[in-house]
């Protein structure tokens, strides 16, 4: 009789693929599985060949190959898919069993599915999985979450196959119950979103205000990465602006076209922020910025028909790079601040225990936002797990302050010379926003007291107490005690 | 026996006992109806005293007092109320028989209940309904949709009670089948947060960095009113400017107390806008400035932590005054083409027939973000149905290049000095974006296709063709032809 395998690999596209190999590299077997037989034939005879790894072609063989309480990790399509997977695995499973959904999964359908595999006596597991398919075979981020009693069962197989920091530490963590992990990895990519946007901004500003080329921005790239905005994605920038396309010896940036897809969890992060009342403007502000970017053909039409100010930018140069360096690294604090708020207000809302200084320590390494100033975000929520903005922790307060003024000189002229910074702008109001113990909010409060008899609170009354004014000195009577609203 | 009643009015909340009175006022016999009895004695003793009115308290009667086809309006509370509703109606009423919405239904639902009601051979109809107690009363905007077999029944009803323009235009039209009426109001409601997130930044620019009194500001609205800013907005922010508190003797704008609540229509017109791919950042900077303004405590407690650059301004603050007015007008041209093309990609998404200008028609009077320059709107989707861009019209266009100057000077006074303006920052970005050929996703591209292998086009080939650079030298080996992304 064939050993048992330890763990199941459900689909076998390239992150699953890709994960196999990863999780059989640290000493466990696998069993795999594919709707398509062909694709088990092909795994088998390639990458999988003289390997410890089952290959099965009939989902019963797959599940029957492996050691209780099965782990069965699936790796397919986010969406009916994964609802359809589990309805052929469920009468095959014993109570215990547990089914982990390693896709880009809606956090709404991993809280239903999550309740529904618990009602049957199994745990579900949603996992975000970062680091592309690079991670995903030497070591993803991973953002468990879900039923907790399968986390015992999974820890060793997570720590071991995740991405692990210079002192071993794997980034990996149970991260809470539910739609927990889904949720976590959501906002990952909208920061992640937010991330790639701010540094397309500061790559036109130094295009279109210092006629600066990709190769003079190369070595500038490199440079930042070895300071306050190390980060993978700042390393790969620096690639990107040194590579030279082989057709046409240019700058292969400049060959790209300007259109960016988007996949969803960009636009999910943004519509969960407006759901539960979190201000993430600037995740939001990446995400219309892909659009904007998608209508290629109406933006060359409208740039024959609008007019713009003269671009051209007659300050010292060095010092301007270095502005948008320190413009990039405080917009980038506050995109990171909004995230985090932004799980705070979740963890409210759905009633989840978060621990935001674990979730920092797991986007250290892996994923695609690992980043040095995760370090100093995890410290902050080590140290006081209930911080309510990282702008006041004092690593963060004191970084922003002392770059606030290179900030606004390079957003004004950013503004002043035509060149879009959406979400640089849409950071620093942010900022501006967050420590103003004033908002113009009274007015709108007026306004809509005068249209609509919505009522107002009073600066010299205690909260709760609701007034109406007649404003026109005609209309609607309404006394403020018929107002709880 | 009794004469039967035209339409029925179910509901005798404020905006339902408002337009029943409207009704009556145009010579139609309505019937009313509320699931609480007691209000329909309170309004059949007080307002619908003496008038050809009938009063119900039975459902059954309710149905029965009233003409075939019966038109049913419902001003009840949106979400599950009105499909209780439906359910209960629905055994009473025959074929052909209409009912309306006019609650401020999710759009969602309405696309829903048409399709429900008409596969019981009944009509549907959701219409938006604006302008608050007053405008029921008076005059509202109305944007039926739905069930167009109904709207022959309802033309009359409408233009009757609807608002009118000077030359006795009504201010209501058929919006298009399905939920487009429900739509169109929640894009009204969108446009509208952001109007008055905008006139508010103008605020706070005039108090803060011009050091103005609301008393000072009244006059500015007022003049602003008699120019291209004219709109009931503007004119009603003239009025709360001008208003003393009878307690405290000082201005009550100053008072009142800076978090604004919000309903859920703008929230639904961003979270749409990111489903259909429409960029609408600055209605959705006002939805999340309104969720900033609502940490009142969180934000004191800030302002204490972290510090920002002096705010006084030094220029000439009458020339600021108008460089003000002219980025508003500016960046409320901007919203609204935002509005505009979101309605154009949800008509794409749901294969709706809108008719733009006549939306903008509608919107000219009655309702809150009614303003002179929807005519010039109309006129330019009356010119052209299929314009793109409200931006790319002439009026707009000159309008926008003619500002542009002072808009910039505003947005970089606000941002140098302090004081958040994240809508109108956003409409700018905007402005800018749409007019730029080329844009910054192509480093976007080039990062999603290193770390993800999710390929990109290229400047010098043919839209749809992908290519994959293997930007590392080492790792996964994906060829162009593999990808149809």
């Amino acid at each position: 009789m064939t050993k048992k395998a330890d763990i199941g690999m459900l689909g076998l596209a390239v992150m699953g693929r890709s994960l196999a190999l990863n999780i059989n590299d640290h000493g466990y077997l696998p069993a795999v599985y594919s709707i398509d037989p062909a694709e088990v034939d092909r795994f088998m005879e390639a990458e999988g060949r003289a390997r410890n790894i089952t290959g099965t072609k009939e989902l019963a063989d797959f599940v029957a190959a492996l050691k209780r309480p099965r782990r069965i990790w699936m790796m397919i399509r986010a969406g009916s898919p994964v609802d359809e997977m589990i309805e052929k695995l469920v009468p095959l499973l014993d109570k215990g069993d547990i089914i982990i959904d390693g896709g880009n999964s809606n956090y709404h359908d991993t809280i239903r599915r999550v309740a529904l595999l618990e009602s049957k006596g199994l745990r579900f597991v949603g996992t975000g999985v970062s680091g592309g398919e690079e991670g995903a075979r030497h070591g993803p981020a991973l953002m468990p979450g879900g039923s907790s009693a399968a986390w015992p069962h999974l820890e060793s197989v997570f720590s071991d196959i995740a991405a692990k920091l210079k002192d071993g530490t794997p980034c990996s963590d149970w991260v809470g119950q539910s739609g927990a992990g889904h949720y976590v990895k959501m906002v990952h990519n909208g920061i992640e979103y937010s991330d790639m946007q701010m540094i397309a901004e500061a790559y036109a500003m130094m295009k279109h205000l210092l006629g600066m080329s990709p190769a003079d921005m190369q070595p500038v790239f490199k440079a930042w990465n070895e300071g306050e905005l190390n980060s993978y994605l700042i390393e790969i920038t620096a690639d990107i602006m040194g590579h030279v396309d082989e057709e046409t010896g240019q700058p292969l940036v400049e060959m790209i076209l300007d259109t960016a897809g988007q996949k969803g969890t960009g636009k999910w992060t943004s519509q969960s922020a407006l759901d539960v009342g979190a201000p993430a403007p600037t995740i939001a502000e990446a995400v219309f910025a892909r659009f904007m970017s998608a209508v290629k053909e109406e933006r060359v039409a409208a740039a024959q028909v609008l007019s713009g100010p003269d671009i051209t930018f007659s300050g010292d140069k060095a010092a301007m790079v270095e502005d948008i360096r320190q413009a990039l690294f405080a917009s980038k604090i506050c995109s990171y601040a909004q995230g985090f708020q932004l799980l705070r207000y979740a963890a409210g809302e759905y009633n989840w225990n978060l621990n935001y200084g674990a979730i920092a320590g797991i986007w250290r390494g892996g994923c695609i936002i690992r980043a040095g100033f995760l370090y100093n975000i995890k410290e902050a929520f080590d140290e006081n797990a209930d911080l309510p903005n990282l702008l006041l922790h004092p690593f963060f307060k004191e970084a922003v302050e002392r770059s606030q003024a290179a900030w606004r000189r390079v957003v004004a002229a950013a503004v002043t010379r035509g060149v879009p910074a959406p979400s640089m702008s849409s950071a620093l109001a942010y900022f501006d926003s967050y420590r103003s113990d004033r908002l113009p909010a009274n007015v709108l409060q007026a306004q809509r007291d005068y249209f609509g008899a919505h009522t107002y609170e009073r600066i010299d009354q205690p909260r709760g107490r609701f007034f109406h004014t007649n404003w026109t000195g005609h209309g609607g009577n309404v006394s403020a005690t018929t107002y709880t609203a």
